[in-house]
């Protein structure tokens, strides 16, 4: 089970193939919603009730308990865009690459081992939807990256500007990400394919890894459609 | 004073025109960065005192206390880049979008009044040392919009492409962003000039705040340079 929290992100899971155990929510909630509550079960409580059960301090509307999907095994990559992330640890940033690939229209993310949790109540909080649309597959991506022809294409801060990057749209690829503090590991690195850059004209270092998969992501769907 | 925590945060501080008041470190940090600290003054302790201190989970080597720049008042836009906000909020988002203003070289940040404080503690962390190069002016933007010939940009999911969005290299423009939850205020969107979007493939209904302030930036960066 995991916990969906607030009213976007709980009306999300009633439209989708997620299977929810039950709802505890306000009477205006349930209310406004009886008739796509359809036979779930469901509890009317205070929000103050709604409140000490959340672990997001401004929820006092809604949360559900919701069946875990199983998630098949990855067998092959097709010529699709994935976005695949090396250690990314915090799940804010999980959350809100899950809502940009849900933008983009990229149905797959692939993590390594040791990334943020799917179903932490951050991510699910931050994706705002986006993960009853997105699937996640945490693997051993070396392992899987050496199974591929598709190229990989990963983030650094010394590549070739993403402006002017050219790839063949029918191709699709791997857009790789590492985490803010330690970018993409060595061992990674030697998959990549080919290694972009977000061009600065300032002062700051670097970016914040769901910022970047932002940008890159925008420029690749720019590139892909020309 | 404001609070500033961490490792890279503290040493952008000790980099740049703020006054230091106290550094609060553990031995091994001010052991390494000895030679920087110069003459402010600094109290040893232990990692547990670092970590009770700080608003930050994971901050267990330093923060330092420092002095609020006083903020002169803005008289007028010059021909150049700069972000508004209208009632953005979330402390995160605002810290975030000051270190792509950072990256994008865009020193002044417009806010309105009620959007997040810049010398919150979770603005200064997420803005990852940038709040020492961005400064902020919190206004009336409809007022200040008055007063200016600069394109406003506004973002809207209902809008031209930004992808074949053309703009004159040498008109500077202001990009406007609103809130997550209510976009741009009904007063405001009357002084936009030109309403742009982020193109979707895909079914999340937005994007986060910041990640378009990124997106947006990457491509008016991209077209003012051709």
């Amino acid at each position: 089970m995991f916990l969906v929290e607030g009213e976007k992100s709980v009306i999300e899971t009633l439209n989708s193939k997620f299977t929810i155990q039950y709802i505890i929510a306000t009477k205006p909630f349930l209310d406004k919603y009886r008739d796509i509550l359809g036979k779930n079960e469901f509890f009317e409580v205070s929000e103050e009730t709604v409140s000490s059960l959340s672990t997001m301090s401004n929820n006092r509307v809604v949360l559900a308990v919701v069946k875990q999907n199983q998630v098949k095994p990855l067998k092959s990559l097709g010529k699709k865009f994935y976005i695949a992330l090396d250690q990314v640890r915090d799940p804010g940033n999980l959350g809100t690459i899950i809502r940009i690939a849900d933008w983009y229209g990229v149905e797959t993310i692939i993590a390594s081992i040791g990334s943020a949790e799917f179903y932490n109540p951050k991510v699910i909080s931050a994706s705002m939807g986006s993960f009853t649309r997105v699937g996640i597959y945490y693997t051993d991506l070396s392992l899987l990256f050496s199974t591929t022809d598709l190229p990989i294409i990963g983030a650094f801060l010394k590549g070739e500007s993403i402006h002017n990057f050219e790839l063949d749209k029918r191709s699709g690829g791997i857009l790789l990400m590492g985490s803010e503090s330690h970018g993409i590991s060595p061992e990674l690195e030697e998959c990549v394919t080919r290694k972009v850059t977000i061009q600065s004209l300032g002062g700051a270092e670097s970016l914040n890894v769901a910022v970047s998969t932002g940008i890159l992501m925008d420029n690749l769907q720019r590139i892909s459609k020309e």
